[in-house]
């Protein structure tokens, strides 16, 4: 073990996230990463798998999350219930960070074809997780599956809007979940894709 | 050029999946493909930039067509309008060839995390697209996205239901699509989510 840094961890994403801005994803290395946080490699390795895992790093407990909260919530509650009234903690538990660092983050990301491919799967991971709590809660297969990949759907969109603000525009992410979520809502009940009348 | 093989992508394409399906994915080489279609290497790649591609090949225009049949929709409807009375025309052209190769592509693809990356790509390629040809309609920014994604994940929803169909069951798959988005419809109109009451 090296000397203790308490905030290794903060300081190594600062410095990745820097670095990745600077001079692009692929062209940062591990070694540099670490030597612009003045940290060790070793220090680098406890904390990430590898260079990519910087940027995801959050998010591995958000299916974990998600299923917490579904199992947990009460037995009346429909699916749709537990989506609206858990957003806001899932939303809590990822964006402590503040806004610049997950604009920062998803410049890189964008940026990169196998970076976007990784956020992809982490998304369905995240659906997958909510398709199999609601199932664990006895909800059959399509609605478990629809509403978990509208939950994404919600959260991905809303996290979209809440990164592209303009200055000025402060609408806090809460807001936003729920204005999404309720622009759905609207766009669902168009009556003017009646199904039985179209062909 | 060789000589004219009026029928040589199919033949490839079943020589492939039979192979995939035997001896797995990774294991299969593009002249084991060949030679079990009794074609050669260069015919396979007059039609495939690689193995990976005999997998998706069918999926490489589903964006350009979404796209010219929401650019082509009367200006009248609104984007769910034309979903829902697109739907069967991308289906039509999707499902030709009988659902026996779509179970044995699926199986495949999901036995491989590398195809199954590239599956999630081919979605988000076909949601970007038709969010994309609804806002050159004048569609605002947040509708075109929600409806893209809805659409694709309606979709995605509808094949899931298709391919997992049990013996007897033979639900056509424009039934299966109309089922799929009126379900959503169900689930998005519960009043029990209505976030104004909801913390």
């Amino acid at each position: 073990m090296g000397r203790w840094e308490p905030d290794a961890r903060e300081r190594l994403e600062r410095a990745a996230l820097e670095l990745f801005t600077e001079h692009g994803f692929a062209e940062t290395t591990v070694p540099q990463i670490t030597a612009h946080a003045g940290l060790t490699t070793r220090t680098f390795f406890r904390h990430f798998a590898d260079k990519r895992e910087v940027l995801f790093a959050d998010e591995e407990d958000l299916p974990t999350l998600a299923a917490r909260l579904v199992a947990a919530a009460p037995a009346s509650m429909s699916p749709m219930e537990i989506v609206a009234t858990s957003l806001d903690q899932v939303a809590a538990a990822q964006f402590g960070g503040g806004i610049e660092r997950f604009r920062a983050r998803k410049r890189i990301i964008n940026s990169d074809p196998g970076l976007r491919e990784r956020e992809l799967n982490k998304v369905d991971a995240l659906s997958e997780a909510l398709r199999s709590g609601f199932m664990d809660r006895g909800v059959d297969e399509l609605t478990a599956s629809l509403v978990a990949q509208v939950t994404t759907t919600v959260f991905g969109t809303s996290i979209g809007r809440w990164l592209g603000h303009h200055d000025g525009d402060e609408t806090p992410f809460p807001d936003l979940l729920r204005d999404t979520l309720e622009s759905l809502r609207r766009i669902m009940d168009d009556p003017g894709w009646d199904t039985t009348t179209a062909r």
